[in-house]
């Protein structure tokens, strides 16, 4: 198979699992470059309400739901990178079993995912106590998920 | 000034000229890194998009409607990890005249913006010309300010 319809055959397994697809890459380092950029913005954010929810800075309920509101859409994006054949293009610290256990992989993504929609619920509540629960329950399925598949 | 207070006080900046600053940074790199992690994934979604408007991939109004979604709440999300004193620590392409022309930078920005909601609001009408056109005026919107503000 060339590159273009590996990363085809993929975009169609993802989709399968109603992953979102939508972004496609030119080639395999695009699609590195792409997971890594949006779990880079999408951690910042997190770790702006996490500066709050740990009192490292004063609670301000507008930018924990704007940056809760920004972590919910970037909490779909990456997993389009997920492309198989990357492995050995990452410069990163994505594991190879990304692409022998997908179920598992997606089955944590979309855990990511719920738990992110409930924080933005929780933000929404404007209450310190709601973000704290809901952040700490994020940061779980983000580890959870680093543990399996992401080397240290 | 230590780094933290200059990005602090950076921060104020850009919130006076009603631009997010959400996001805050540990350390300069950390801003670069963002903001080229931004940069990344808007310009992935808005090429999407231009993959349809140039006729390279079937238009698909519903996948149009989602890069333009994703490349509206990326278009705001960059211009925070322009921080002062990063222009040493970037190993990109950022003009060191972005932070002695601010307000022409500023204004780049907000046009891109403004430009970006178009784009997003022509997605919606269903309708490949309206997101031809739409697109078209977004890429002049970028190629000027990268033109001003960017090693080519």
């Amino acid at each position: 198979m060339t590159n273009r319809s590996i990363l085809a055959a993929f975009a169609v397994a993802a989709a399968a699992v109603s992953l979102p697809a939508a972004a496609q890459f030119q080639k395999p380092e695009d699609a590195v470059k792409y997971r890594q950029s949006a779990m880079f913005v999408m951690a910042n954010h997190f770790g702006r309400i996490g500066a709050m929810a740990q009192g490292r800075i004063p609670y301000d309920a507008a930018a924990a739901l704007a940056n809760a509101e920004t972590v919910s859409t970037m909490s779909r994006l990456p997993f389009a990178g997920f492309v198989e054949g990357t492995a050995s293009t990452d410069k990163g610290k994505a594991k190879a079993n990304i692409w022998t256990d997908r179920a598992k992989f997606y089955a944590g993504a979309k855990k990511m995912q719920e738990e992110v929609a409930k924080l933005l619920a929780a933000a929404r509540t404007n209450s310190l106590d709601n973000v704290k629960a809901a952040f700490g329950d994020v940061g779980k399925s983000c580890k959870a998920c680093h543990d399996d598949f992401r080397n240290q």
